[in-house]
């Protein structure tokens, strides 16, 4: 396996031909290593020590951004669960951010420390780190599917034991406690992740290169360009956002309502939802997810759920309320459930064995190790000029193990004593367990990140949901305590992937692995506290959050709550032919999977991704519609010029994104402080319109 | 006067001194002038006989877009009655069409005339004939304004006598009969006009040039070019038409009523109702019109009318209906006419000094005649090559005066006789007076048109509904006389400037003064027909056509007849206080005129002009803020890259207003067949959302 995967671009048999081939033309070649080395570039410039990279300046910027992103993360987590990549977006902005604030010290003379790529990485980094959280914090899943909230909503009536009433204190202990874990397990790790097996890190790796683009003259202009871009989309996104504000008085008022394809289309949520984010999320997301999401909202809610509707009445009851889970509700909760589980299982498996394989190859013999291919330069046999000096500075400053392994053993303790106070669902075995597994989880997901730039984090959290569910049993809380063993596993191996990913960003722009480590540390604890805010906003700001025919209905929040339900209660609790169904789409799920990685690259990248499709099931395709319009606009761009595109694209897919995910912040104060829309707009059918003329004449 | 005027730019005291200027470098300039002369280029090319000029597929591509521009200028008459010059568009599309067709008959082998620009020409003039009569035959104005529709909505319950049922035969039969005068009206003048007082004629001038560039292999590249920006925008706008159709299941439905700058704006009718055409017409008007329309907005819709308002029951009786013309409507439309009659009788005073101060400097001595300046390249004292080979092949072919002059009498005679038929109320000894001043006063629009581009049509034609319906009396259908003279009177001398213009493009693009007589014959007959059903569709289809609250409000229809009113029944009928406002704009809009023409034109630019802040004195700003909008887009343009927005920026406005505009067509047959759209998208209040939800919910 691992030699014909679309997804393991960077570790395929196809790079050792490429090796060899350039090892005949050597002499030619480190001519031309020499001229494309990015380090001989920069080789008059110093390298600050790893305490002059950490600056205050840095940390002050990067919670200007973490807040930011905290919002537009939050926003996404709670529309659809669907969250691109922000890399491109936090590199950019931290970049404009601090070299606006030394250009306007170096003209009024203050100016004693240039920004150096170093700075900016450690910026990048505290800012992945924090606005992390806010994925893995699982306010969009498991956390918010513990509350009365979702539980009532779902209309399977909790007992005591069942849900956890959410308040700001022990979510932001919460996540203290659990997500300094993972840092501490892979940090003995990364000289073997970084050094020796030279793993890729796709995202990590394209950071850098993005970073020490910008340092260079020719790249800081274009980057300049690329922010002033931004700025402009991030301004029309947000009053955008701030228009379509003004028309939404009430539910089922406004753009987002509009129904773009007709009233029938509607009913089925096809139509396009003026919706600046998801148009820059579909710019930013391959246009094969796109199109999986729109196939996806296609079978389920264009051909499944009508059919199952007629079933009323036959398959389940027809009078039950329409969030009900043992109605029309779970045919759609559940089989979502059975592709987002059968996806998981499939890539767990796959993921593990090309990690185990992958070892096993370092191990056996240094000569057939996998090596860097997608985007750095290739390596000859000796090392070159940019990996020697990458690695020399890389093992300069070292963290001590004992001081790692010392510190998870406490942090280890200290939850094992508390978490048991915050869930008493929550045994203090289950925990010693999972932190006996978790450092070899928090491995593996940084070996596969590394190999295939896809963190497996929330399916190790979905693992746990079952596993920790199954063991306490229904009678003594298993849902809750699924759901909060979840959360643990989650926030370790989330933050592990993400340290490692940093790590390889520090070895490409010479940043120290030290500075790397007090950064993430800055960041997660910023995270800790910023993310569980942000979400409080958000949840006293939005009283239907979590509800779907909400604008924020938290899709996963339900998915993990019922994933809970069902790995403690059985399939009891699905309605009539709910479980062949699901069933059938597990199985898909996995059959699509393994075509996909069966056929070759060139007709595989037309197979869609059933993870992807998964999403709209439970949601329907508004979302699928506004990503494909953003795709669409991006192909149409490509078509007519395609290196602006491709210098842009991003820059405009993160304004829009940006944009509308600030807006959030004043969209929420103002529902918190009461004020309201003065305008509706209202949608009616011709039938309908005439009834309410006549109505608002008399 | 003349000396410091902004409007009559070709006709100004500076271009004395510049030509003698040129006197000293003679020499250079002869050099130069060769270089420059448009002649040149064409040398090689031979130019066809009159005959050959008048090509069968040139009439078939002026029909269709005879058609195409009558549904666009009617749209217009009917929406606002603002027609901005189509010119460009028209020039454009008749390039490309026959341009099309040629090149496929020369793929075919088929082809045995070449295109030749004096075609082009042709085509233009019968196009710009046929779509003249669709505002001249007063369809938004003197014609709608007989009907019974119009005068029953003003609520004066008319007399027998006061109102015309229309009926498609008889508005045929009128157009027919009063179209063709003024052609032969001018057609002895011509030589005098164009060779002899060198008139400058911008529009026509423009246009020919226009022509001329496409028929270089330059010119025919970017004409390519703006063709294909025309069509996407053409494309865009159709179809924007087509979205926004589904959303207007009923009045007060849909983007033409979106409350943009909120609902008590909207109220009075401060919003961007999302109209491609005004946005279009905008990008075409100067700055200042945008502005001063937007600025009679303001002045009334935001300041007079709700002061107004304030006084019902004191000034005017609270309980009138909405439309009635003793309320708040007659202060409306009353004002409106003051300013109109004001800045009409400015005019008309100034451009006939200006015409008679011309005419005497031209018949006193030659050498002070004035030059062309504005356009054309400056003349040296002899003749150029381009004016000799112009003058030559414009005296090439003659047209006897003999002809223009019987064919006068003949027509004069058989509508003495016929039109007191169709109008009883019009006595034939009305029409034998308005014959005898008609050559007159169509040599005078000519004339006046040719030094300042400024057509004062409908200023003769509201002096011949004052000067008739007094004659008539009101008891004698003063009223409906008085608006078949004005329909008499602007036919004539809107033709007669139309073919003088074309005699100027056809004299710049050497084509034959007879291919344009018949081109304009023919395109005059053409509109004749099409006029009337393009109207009679709109008529059938939009039943509350003329309605102040409908999407085509004919706020001329409105004023014209208001007008025809006053003429008859005087002062008596208009509301308290209403009289000396009138006055005050009256005076206001005299004064604002003599201040524009005094100050220089560096501060001039900024003074609004009093014609076009009337319309939405009764119209309200809607349209303004279309307007705006499309100044805005093209200023920004224009500062981006001003050499693209120049050249592409009439070919977007021309596609936008075309689209939109075709658009009415399809949207006239499904009202006229019943097919009603399926959506409202209606605009709430808060409060009252609340209520409709309740009753929709109950």
């Amino acid at each position: 396996m691992g030699r014909d995967d679309g997804v393991e671009s960077g570790y395929g048999s196809d790079d050792q031909p490429r090796n060899r081939k350039h090892a005949k033309k050597e002499k030619e070649e480190e001519e031309e290593e020499a001229m494309m080395s990015v380090e001989r570039v920069f080789e008059g410039k110093e390298v600050p020590s790893w305490r002059q990279q950490l600056t205050v300046r840095a940390f002050v910027v990067s919670f200007v951004l973490s807040v930011l992103f905290s919002f537009i993360v939050m926003k996404l987590n709670l529309t659809t669960g669907i969250i691109p990549s922000l890399n491109v977006s936090a590199g950019l902005l931290g970049f404009f951010f601090v070299k606006t604030w030394t250009k306007v010290l170096e003209k009024s003379g203050m100016l004693q420390v240039p920004f150096t790529r170093q700075e900016n990485t450690v910026i990048q980094t505290c800012v992945v780190a924090s606005s992390g959280i806010a994925f893995s914090g699982g306010f969009g899943s498991y956390l918010f599917g513990m509350s009365d909230h979702i539980a009532e909503q779902m209309g399977n009536g909790p007992g005591a034991n069942d849900y956890k009433k959410l308040s700001l204190p022990w979510i932001i202990g919460f996540l203290f406690i659990v997500s300094f874990l993972g840092l501490l397990a892979v940090v003995p790790l990364r000289k073997i992740m970084i050094i020796d097996f030279k793993l890729t890190y796709p995202s990590g790796t394209a950071t850098a290169h993005l970073i020490n683009s910008f340092h260079t003259p020719e790249g800081a202009k274009l980057a300049k360009k690329q922010v002033r871009t931004l700025g402009k989309f991030f301004s029309f996104s947000f009053l955008w956002g701030f228009f379509q504000w003004f028309y939404t008085a009430e539910d089922g008022c406004g753009f987002v309502n509009f129904p773009t394809l007709g009233l029938k289309a509607y009913e089925y949520k096809f139509y396009f939802d003026f919706s600046a984010t998801y148009v820059g999320v579909g710019m930013i997301c391959p246009y094969i997810i796109n199109v999986s999401v729109l196939l996806g909202g296609i079978v389920s809610w264009g051909l499944m759920w009508p059919l199952i509707e007629n079933k009323a009445g036959d398959w389940y009851s027809a009078d039950l309320k329409l969030s009900s889970m043992h109605g029309l509700q779970g045919y759609k909760v559940f089989i979502s459930i059975a592709m987002i589980l059968g996806d998981g299982l499939y890539n767990f498996c796959k993921v593990l064995s090309g990690t185990l394989l992958g070892m096993y190859h370092q191990f056996k013999g240094k000569n057939s190790l996998p090596r860097v291919a997608s985007s750095s330069p290739p390596e000859s046999p000796q090392l070159s000029f940019d990996d020697q000096r990458r690695t020399s500075l890389f093992l300069k400053d070292q963290i001590p193990t004992s001081f790692a392994i010392g510190g998870y053993i406490i942090i280890a303790i200290i939850s094992i004593i508390s978490l048991p106070h915050i869930f008493h669902q929550l045994k203090w075995y289950y925990i010693l367990v999972m932190y006996l597994a978790a450092p070899t989880l928090a491995f593996c997901n940084a070996y596969g990140c590394g190999l295939t730039d896809w963190s497996l984090a929330s399916t190790y959290g979905k693992l746990a949901i079952f596993v920790i569910g199954a063991w306490a049993g229904k009678s003594h809380g298993g849902v809750l305590a699924g759901l909060a063993a979840c959360g643990v596993m989650m926030n370790i191996v989330s933050t592990a992937s993400d340290l490692t990913q940093d790590f390889k960003t520090g070895y490409l722009t010479l940043a120290s692995p030290r500075s790397m480590f007090v950064s993430q540390v800055i960041g997660t604890s910023m995270g800790c506290v910023i993310s569980p805010c942000v979400f409080w906003l958000f949840y006293k700001a939005f009283k239907d959050l979590g509800l779907s025919t909400s604008a924020y209905p938290a899709p996963y929040a339900n998915i993990y709550r019922s994933m809970a339900i069902l790995g403690v209660e059985g399939f009891s609790s699905l309605p009539k032919h709910c479980l062949s169904l699901c069933y059938g789409f597990f199985a898909a799920s996995i059959v699509i999977n393994a075509i996909r990685d069966a056929v070759p690259k060139k007709y595989s990248r037309f197979i869609p991704l059933p993870m992807a499709m998964a999403i709209p099931f439970y949601l329907g395709s508004y979302f699928a519609i506004d990503m494909c319009v953003g795709s669409l606009i991006l192909y149409v761009w490509e078509r007519i010029n395609k290196a602006k595109a491709d210098a842009f694209g991003p820059a405009v897919a993160s304004g829009l994104i940006c944009g509308d995910g600030i807006w959030t912040l004043p969209s929420s104060i103002l529902a918190l402080v009461g004020v309201k829309p003065p305008i509706c707009m209202k949608f009616l059918s011709r039938a309908a319109n005439a009834r309410v003329d006549n109505f608002l004449g008399s």
